[in-house]
């Protein structure tokens, strides 16, 4: 029997359109003589939907848009649909009033509906906010063709669901284990259907999981994962099968929209051997992919075309042009040069060097006039006073406003380009730097933009070499250093992966070799940064803890870890 | 039996100083001859404590701190404390790691503790991220006086296990009802410790379910709430109670931290009449006086003691001058006057008047020179396209960056001055106007901000005349007014309500008396908004639904209410 795989990029709440993903799916896969068609969770909206599903036209859509999918669906073709349905006994029972569902279509109708068992509520995922878990045994009952009369019995799974492997976490996280469930129904295998985010990594830890429960339960496994960028979160589809002897069968291209199929031997109820993408070795191309993949998506997702970014001539806003231009093209991708009086000879030309390197549109715009305006305006209130960070920053908003001056004149979007070990200390600023729609590299520590420029030139020149060797510097004030106020960061970003990856504690950091007065002043400003991170655009999530929307941290808060 | 009442205002993860607090009112509670004393929810960490959950260091303090208060307590006195502890068994079980917990303190022990069985997680509600409910039924045995040998039944819940009566809602939104489960048990009064955050109407509903249930089940219930703004969240505190008549017999003041008393008669186990403050009949002083005290404890609780904020001439900054010059006294208070070009010749007198009127510190900083350096720089560039948006926005961001350099030269908090109306509708400038700390009125509607300054004015003209009858203006370009762009205020107010709070569908508004263009295209500006309101500071929110942590909407996305 022929399963036909489907890894889609949904746009969120954009139905009909999602709706036309899945009817050309399902032709392709019927024309390909397909029996069963597996799309991801949600894949009618796009997850994560969020709070439009507190809008009663919103699950009235997407039920009429099932209907009609119904309607479309190729005759001899099962198609497993991602909606929300509704739970019509909520207040009656005392429950939410929606579930998160997978649809069963076939000869124009919706046989069945299946609800997700465990709901994730941690980290970027808020599912019990609007989802009551599923209490039955999601399976069911398919006939291989028309010829057969044995049917198979399918078990469905929705992402989370395959997550409580007691043995393999060393623990419980939800009270049941659908996929133990399922086994005891004697299913012949198990469908995911999930839509899983990204981070570093984290396609290692489900083929091993995935792998250890198909060895356990002797059971084939068919992983089917959304891709694409939804704000902040960027799905890698990285679809994929384990068969009986839990061996890899097939894995489709990671970051890649993508249709394709698996066999599965009706003798011996095996998945046979089909086509095996190959994982993605190097940590660095894998987050290449991602961002750009994320920046991609956010701005078409959100109806732009064009970009528009500042080059300081440092590595951030390098990297950030790179990806910028692999991701949309070097035509639509303009960089906005803006000296001033501090800034270093090198930097213009760095930055420039960067520009050709590149093939990108690139203006200059000097900011040492507008400056003088304010400090015109500003020096009687500031008579007295020492130069400081008000005068950093009056420079930094300049900029930002120059850019934003841009982005609405010319209907390009501001991609902002700050490293995730600034914004955890707050060496930005906020309403200048800032500024942006996309924060691109806010979920990657400044090493990791070192590591990623390293490896982004391991061909040829992109980055030019000098930005790469020269010290980090805002030049904000002559001669300054990102040194002058924050420790080393490879110091830096190891403290920071301590506290904020590993809740550690101060002992425990202090243990792994950084002195305690480092430990500590760290531990002050990435809480007093916190006012920062609230304002800040969304911004991609390539870890396992971004400043996002997985990251509810209260701002007048006195809390000090200890 | 004299019971104790603290009504209190913890600083979020401030444990020493909020156990001090606790302390404090149970050596007054004790020179009173209290038997016990209440305190509210989490008074220990203060609520909400949000991802400060996650780390390991604040649970084990908070575990200390716990300890070393039951040493504090006075003897004779009984304290119930809202505190967090871990759930052991939670990874055996498959449970969440912690429970929202009340613990009972008496003769320097910690005698028992309680778990939340309801967590809310809704609007600005997040607990199932954290917490396991609890599965027991919370109550506990207290001899009244060293005399007696009957002990009194008491049962506790915590803030939503009270708010699950299926016949008071007409519907239920959790499996269980904590309270119908207690009076099995025979209780002789339910205590109920919240951190109920405020909204307009809020203590109406409190106190009408409450004297429901108290008459249904015929007990008395004493309702004890915390205060304090913590972020977006006011807390009105408002702690009453009700005897077996369902008679209210003590009402706390309202937005003040207070500690008051109440007698259980031990004969017919009712409350006796104890001190009753008015409720607040008008709406308008009930929202200003929560708005002074989110201003007041938001800007104390992040460690400053000084404002600024821009005066444009309009109602809304006049509002927000106004507030904050309650909150924090006039000579915190400095307002900037930025005219430009465009300003007219009124807004200044009118912003001046206002300054008069208040008393508070004012610069004039015109903006025309700085203006002027932009367009020169930017000239080149724009040559051949029209004046718009681009160009206004460059004016409101000029004063952002205006107002942020006084906060950052004289470390005061930046307050931004924009309504929920405009809010909703993107017409405020990201990194202009919209730059604060804190939006002091982002979930106050516009056509609410006149009648907010009209009550302000009953007794006296505090804010200018003219301000209140002129037409509402951005001024940014020549004889611009908001109607140019947006329907009246009284209109779009209306469809605002029936989108954001009512969750109408498109018909449903139209039968209300509204076009469809109209609605249509307000539909349309509220969602391409989205990406403003990210970026937005935390707004005091007075609404069951802010666009603050309540409101979870994906950016990139194309969904249409329909």
């Amino acid at each position: 029997m022929k399963i036909a795989i489907a890894q889609l990029n949904p746009t969120i709440g954009d139905l009909a359109n999602n709706a036309k993903k899945i009817v050309e799916a399902a032709q392709f896969a019927a024309h390909q003589n397909a029996r069963l068609l597996l799309t991801p969770e949600l894949s009618l909206c796009g997850y994560p939907p969020r709070d439009l599903l507190l809008d009663p036209s919103f699950i009235k859509s997407l039920s009429i848009e099932l209907q009609s999918l119904a309607q479309k669906s190729p005759s001899q073709l099962a198609i497993l649909v991602g909606t929300v349905t509704p739970n019509h006994d909520a207040h009656i029972k005392g429950e939410k009033p929606l579930f998160n569902s997978i649809a069963w279509l076939e000869n124009s109708q919706i046989k069945k509906v299946f609800h997700k068992r465990l709901l994730p509520t941690y980290d970027v995922f808020d599912e019990d906010r609007y989802f009551e878990p599923g209490r039955q045994n999601n399976y069911f009952e398919l006939l291989p063709d028309s010829q057969s009369s044995t049917p198979l019995k399918i078990g469905i799974t929705i992402c989370e669901d395959l997550w409580n492997d007691e043995k393999f976490w060393g623990g419980k996280y939800y009270e049941y284990n659908p996929l133990e469930d399922l086994l005891k129904f004697g299913v012949d295998f198990i469908l995911n259907l999930s839509a899983s985010p990204y981070n570093v990594g984290k396609q290692k830890i489900r083929e091993k999981m995935v792998k250890y429960s198909s060895k356990h339960y002797q059971t084939p496994i068919i992983y089917v994962n959304q891709i694409g960028g939804n704000d902040d979160l960027i799905f890698d589809g990285n679809s994929f099968a384990v068969n009986k002897k839990s061996e890899i069968v097939l894995r489709l291209k990671a970051f890649e929209e993508n249709i394709d199929f698996i066999n599965l031997q009706i003798k011996d109820k095996d998945l046979s051997l089909s086509k095996i993408n190959d994982e993605i070795k190097i940590e660095e191309e894998e987050i290449w992919l991602a961002l750009v993949l994320g920046v991609k998506d956010y701005v078409k997702k959100c109806g732009f075309s064009k970009v528009v970014l500042g080059l300081s001539g440092g590595i951030d806003s390098a990297l950030v042009a790179a990806i910028a231009t692999e991701a949309l093209g070097k035509e639509n991708v303009l960089a906005l040069l803006m000296p001033s009086p501090y800034s270093s000879h090198h930097s213009i030309i760095d930055a420039e060097a960067l520009v050709k390197n590149l093939g990108i549109n690139s203006y200059k715009l000097p900011i040492g006039d507008i400056m003088e305006s304010y400090k015109i305006l500003l020096d009687p209130l500031f008579e007295g006073t020492k130069l400081g960070i008000a005068e950093e920053n009056i420079q930094s908003r300049i900029r930002g406003n120059l850019l934003m001056a841009i982005a609405n004149k010319f209907g390009h979007l501001l991609l902002s380009t700050g490293n995730k070990s600034e914004m955890a200390v707050g060496y930005c600023t906020l309403y200048g730097d800032m500024n942006g729609g996309l924060a691109v590299i806010s979920d990657v520590p400044k090493t990791r933009v070192f590591s990623l420029c390293r490896w982004l030139n391991c061909d040829r020149e992109i980055i030019p070499h000098n930005i790469l060797i020269k010290s980090p510097s805002a030049e904000l004030k002559p001669n300054q250093t990102d040194q002058d106020s924050l420790p080393s960061y490879e110091v830096l970003d190891e403290i920071l992966e301590g506290l904020i990856h590993r809740h550690q504690s101060v002992s425990q950091i202090h243990e792994a070799g950084f002195d305690l007065a480092t430990i500590d002043k760290v531990i002050k400003l990435v809480a007093s940064a916190e006012f920062k991170r609230k304002q800040a655009s969304p911004g991609l999530r390539i870890t396992d803890r971004a400043f996002g929307t997985g990251w509810k941290m209260p701002i007048a808060n006195r809390w000090k870890i200890n």
